[in-house]
């Protein structure tokens, strides 16, 4: 590859995951067109065009993606339709509108693992809330949105009848609620030469009401047989759904010791944030790699990390501040990733940390201190 | 400090160094302005605002100064004259005028090291080529212009008489030819509280006859006593220039196993860019945090690193073109580093490669590779 100057690389979204891509990006002198619906995205600044407009119209995504040489996403809630045209008229798409499209339906997910033989909970599909009733057995439950989920957001726990009158009255699917020993996720990178690479497996601590990650251990402790049968899990589904670019693997360790797949991201992913310290290739410039078709980088870790996500206080909505930033920083370890936001409102992730330190102990130690301190409000 | 959102940094130069500034700037939301001679300046898409101008006229650096918080450089050819009124009223400018003009001249610097008991070797003033012949007695020796010397320019080696007509009719120092036993290099990192942290000393491998680092070895081989030694001196320069900002000590280990200081620069240097992948915090984080006074952030090693710079093939002129890159990025633990330079020339510093590895040797044998077979071609 001789062309590096002149690549255009388009991402549809503007977000953070744009953001840390760009980063990445300067360092290979490629270029960054970015899609994003709001006119102050953390990319716009960064990015070497930003159009403002719809991620969902058909016609804004397409002549969009007319003018960069590779597309490539960082939200998957996308028009898929024009991604497909895109592909059919030359351009490459990675990941690809198939894979997209699959992973937008939560539903069409779940009967992929199925038939894929990839393990999964148990899940059946509904049309709407009547139908809950139907699978008062089945509970406890919980019920997910086929579409449009995201951050958290269209997941609702069903512990027995009573829940029902909370639930979606949307398609959706319900899945039988996991009781799980942890929650990891492995990153895999795929290049379009057939390459494929995954990233040490992490543990995930979800905040209890926002099902957002709260903290993330690198590595996950794990015996040296799940670690394997993790990575090799991640990989097989990296495989079966064919993707170019970065899939993100979330799964469960079940009480009896098994694997289950939980959710899939076929995008840069929160669960890899602490690999632009930890690990010898960062998730943002292993996307790189693997949507240009180069060489994927090793994946091996540098140091142990726990990464903490910065998220808006509640009942904070306006201007951004950061409270508490200085204590954070005069403790050493700490990496400060600000995403450029400039307001803030209850739970939006406005940045995060990794604290990196030999000893994992005092790694957990200083993040939970970081967690008390740092706080956005307004 | 709570104005994250709103800060406004200016740099004087947008070359490779600011450019690898904005990539840390952007974790702190700081907005970065840029000033600098060339449109096409590496850090001309990603600045704030770019302004296009001449580093060296009082009224264009003066009124970039107006427009920011704070001022700092990437290079130190800049008006200091502007700076010192921009001083006076109140804009904070680190490095201070005081230090870029003594760091300006190599004669006020030699002397400052011989005022404050800074070993250095020995040398004399000149102010013309003729004065020379004076110093035959004194030869070998180093003749440095003493203003505008700059990545490897404006130094002469003068082994006997027979050289004296190929030297320098400016003024100049005449500096003793040091028969040493490495070059090493540690970066200091000083913040307005007073705080100082100095980097690990890294080995420095020069090219023979351009005078720009080729290889860089982190950490240095050195004796427990010396890295000691070589870390207290780098800390006492910094302290008795009283510097505000990074300052990256340039050193000889003579063959007796002392240490001298060469030379001196007041920001960001080549000898610290493997601290973006091997050091828990990078030289462009650091300089950011010291210059906004905020906790200097830990220097610690997290892996072994090799330093590469990749420098414009000789007898190539034009749109720059790199071959051998799938080879280089197949190789694992590859940081690739290009500084968005459209136009390659003769040894121009087009970008770097850190290759990382556990073990020293592999990471040598690495980057040897990576020097063979990465070029930048028209």
């Amino acid at each position: 590859m001789e062309f590096y100057n002149d690549l255009k690389l388009g991402v549809l979204g503007g977000g953070q995951l744009g953001r840390m891509l760009i980063q990445a990006a300067m360092n290979y002198n490629v270029s960054i067109f970015v899609l994003d619906p709001d006119v102050n995205a953390p990319c716009k600044e960064f990015s070497s065009e930003f159009h403002h407009g719809s991620l969902n119209n058909f016609d804004t995504v397409y002549n969009f993606g007319k003018k960069v040489d590779v597309l490539t996403i960082e939200i998957e809630n996308v028009n898929t339709d024009a991604l497909e045209k895109l592909e059919s008229e030359g351009v490459k798409v990675y990941p690809q509108a198939s894979v997209i499209r699959l992973i937008q339906d939560k539903g069409l997910q779940k009967e992929f693992y199925k038939e894929r033989g990839i393990p999964t909970a148990e899940f059946f599909l509904l049309d709407n809330k009547e139908e809950l009733h139907d699978f008062e057995s089945f509970f406890p439950a919980v019920q997910k949105l086929r579409k449009e989920g995201y951050d958290g957001r269209g997941v609702f726990k069903i512990k027995s009848k009573g829940d029902i009158e909370g639930g979606f009255n949307k398609p959706s699917v319900l899945e039988k609620l996991i009781d799980f020993e942890k929650e990891i996720s492995v990153i895999v990178a795929r290049n379009a030469s057939g390459e494929v690479r995954t990233y040490p497996t992490v543990e995930l601590d979800f905040h209890p009401e926002k099902n957002l990650v709260e903290y993330l251990f690198s590595p996950a402790q794990l015996s040296e047989k799940l670690e394997q049968e993790a990575q090799e899990l991640a990989a097989k589904v990296a495989k079966e759904i064919d993707i170019i670019g970065l899939l993100a693997v979330e799964m469960f360790v079940t009480k009896d010791g098994g694997i289950l797949v939980n959710e899939i991201a076929p995008r840069t992913h929160n669960s890899g944030h602490h690999s632009i310290e930890a690990n010898i290739t960062s998730q943002f410039e292993q996307h790189l790699r693997s949507v240009l078709n180069l060489p994927l980088g090793a994946t091996d870790i540098k140091t142990n990390a726990v990464m903490v996500n910065l998220l808006g206080e509640p009942g904070h909505d306006g201007a951004a501040k950061y409270v508490g930033l200085d204590e954070v920083l005069a403790t050493d370890g700490v990496g400060l990733h600000l995403y450029g936001k400039k307001f803030t409102r209850p739970f939006r992730k406005m940045g995060h940390i990794t604290v990196v330190d030999k000893d994992m102990e005092e790694a957990k130690r200083k993040a939970r201190f970081v967690k008390n301190k740092l706080k956005v409000i307004s």
